[in-house]
């Protein structure tokens, strides 16, 4: 069933025209990333739209099964149940899918990979590749190294989450629904259930675990799952702000040993994929408007838990359609020819 | 010095043209504050405009020592330095003065008042009462039933605070820095040192302790010094959000006794001045728009800590203006009557 052996040489990004998929399709372009055919798929609303890659026109073509006969490897950003349709028959077909989508991170039998945290993972797939929640890869990049170095024990976080994480709807939401508000017209939001503009809405997806939201339970479920430890407990937060993109996350971590803000700066800034912007005094810190577009966490605001005698806290901010989404693919897709090659070299 | 025994006849308005003496000024009227002489004092700039009170105009006067000589009671909202200069001066010429300001909270001769959790310390006052930060305010009177029936010893908290808090020009800032924005044109911002349209800015004040900001360690100090513990230890993020009015806040607290949710809901509902509002598969929990205008502290997103045994979370949203600022400082001052009535007639 799977083409172990097989270069990737045949692309598809599914879910090609959203907010993900274009930057996933920018992404492939501008990373050189190694490949002979690209396609593009998208919902039959979308098929039929010209896109440009690397200088040539591609046809988006419609999410049907055929599409993937001669695909190696497809990254997907599609709703749940795109994803929980098409990704099985893809991945019968012989297709490896690398998915943004929520639908498969929890199966056991697939990986949930951050390249720079626990890219030994991807050697276990099944064809399926899952990309964790935007909130959740930036929180445990910036962890691993604490987690590494002194054993987390326990993650208290509120998020300051971008209307970008509901997709091209929600950022519409925000642009259409601010000016509303300030030329005081009314305005019917397609995405939220409350007015997002000048407001902040401490819900993020539905009711899911004892009062606790489904955006917040995958903070707590996947980061167990990516650092293989059920050990660590995480306690979220997750609240949309009115902010166009990256997410920003208040943290505070306990650790079995205590670190020092010096100890955990030097941790941070060792650490690939992460950024360290501290100055207080200079008001220097992450904030979405200097992250907007890079492909790093950032990290600032690191200083001793006042609340107990083991605990660090920080803030950290990152471009959640990048190293949230499209970023965090693409790399899991270079690892994983990075990985076929040297197999196939060896 | 202090005229222990009068009643409070004659009320002075400091800073009665900025964006809570304004509210202050109306919550006289509305609540019908017993009162036979206003005076509304501001800076020289604002001096001789004309001010509706109780269907009578009434002229702003300059802030200069003489206006306090026949002013019973001052309730001021002004900067810390303008505080500083002239409330020891009133105080000697016997007025008492509810003070909103930094200035003079952390005093040990001064009581800091949140009518709803310590009204006996108003009684040991020496002529200025102070009303502590909008951040601070909403917290404790949250926490306060919290800490009488299970004992707090750690309280974590990440703030979304609106632009309101930093004045009349900070609301400014931010609908002009939105209209700016979403017209791709330059905006300069009056008060924030970053933009805060379509932005989070993680410092509120100034580098003030161990990389935490002024704004933060007043809701350290100032809650250790309401419940009059110094046990109790608080660790707080405070970001400034590109909210209009309406302070949000994410509370984790630990406590001695465990509290269930079931249980620390009722605490809320029987506590005056909290509003539950708390169902979040209707989707409702409280959000700044919501909260505008309103008096109370309204709670939601109750729910047990994941990340410990003895912890609750929860969501915290008030009127920064109105019970962060402007309502606390009349409410100190009904009390002050009330009991001063009390003891003229016992």
């Amino acid at each position: 069933m799977r083409r172990d052996s097989v270069l990737y040489r045949s692309i598809a990004v599914v879910g090609a025209t959203g907010a993900v998929g274009t930057l996933i399709r920018n992404l492939l372009e501008e990373r050189s990333f190694p490949l002979e055919r690209i396609k593009f798929v998208a919902s039959q609303r979308s098929a039929g739209t010209k896109l440009m890659f690397a200088g040539r026109e591609v046809t988006v073509e419609p999410l049907e099964p055929k599409v993937f006969d001669d695909v190696d490897l497809a990254i997907a950003s599609t709703p749940d149940d795109v994803a929980e349709a098409f990704i099985p028959q893809a991945v019968q077909q012989g297709t490896v899918v690398i998915d943004e989508s929520g639908r498969w991170r929890m199966d056991p039998r697939v990986p949930l990979v951050i390249p720079e945290v626990n890219p030994e993972a991807i050697a276990g797939n099944e064809g399926i590749i899952a990309s964790p929640n935007c909130s959740t890869t930036q929180m445990v990049l910036a962890l691993k190294p604490l987690h590494d170095a002194a054993r987390l024990r326990r993650v208290i976080v509120s998020t300051y989450q971008a209307t970008s994480g509901a997709g091209l709807a929600g950022s519409r939401d925000l642009q259409r629904g601010t000016q509303a508000h300030l030329d005081s017209a009314d305005y019917d939001y397609e995405t939220f259930t409350h007015p997002i503009a000048f407001n902040v809405i401490p819900q993020i997806g539905s009711e899911k675990h004892q009062g606790y939201t489904s955006e917040e339970m995958k903070m707590v479920y996947e980061t167990l799952k990516i650092f293989g430890d059920d050990s660590i407990r995480v306690c979220p937060t997750c609240v949309r702000v009115p902010v166009s993109n990256c997410h920003s996350e208040s943290i505070l971590v306990e650790t079995e040993r205590k670190l020092s803000p010096a100890e955990a700066r030097e941790l941070f800034a060792a650490t690939p994929g992460i950024v360290v912007d501290d100055d207080l005094e200079a008001a220097q810190y992450p904030m979405p408007i200097h992250c907007h577009g890079r492909d790093e966490v950032f990290i600032g605001r690191i200083r001793e838990d006042l609340s107990s005698d083991h605990g660090l806290a920080f803030w950290c901010v990152s471009d959640n359609l990048r190293k949230g989404a499209a970023t965090n693919a693409v790399q899991i897709a270079e690892l994983l020819v990075r990985q076929t090659t040297q197999h196939v070299g060896s």
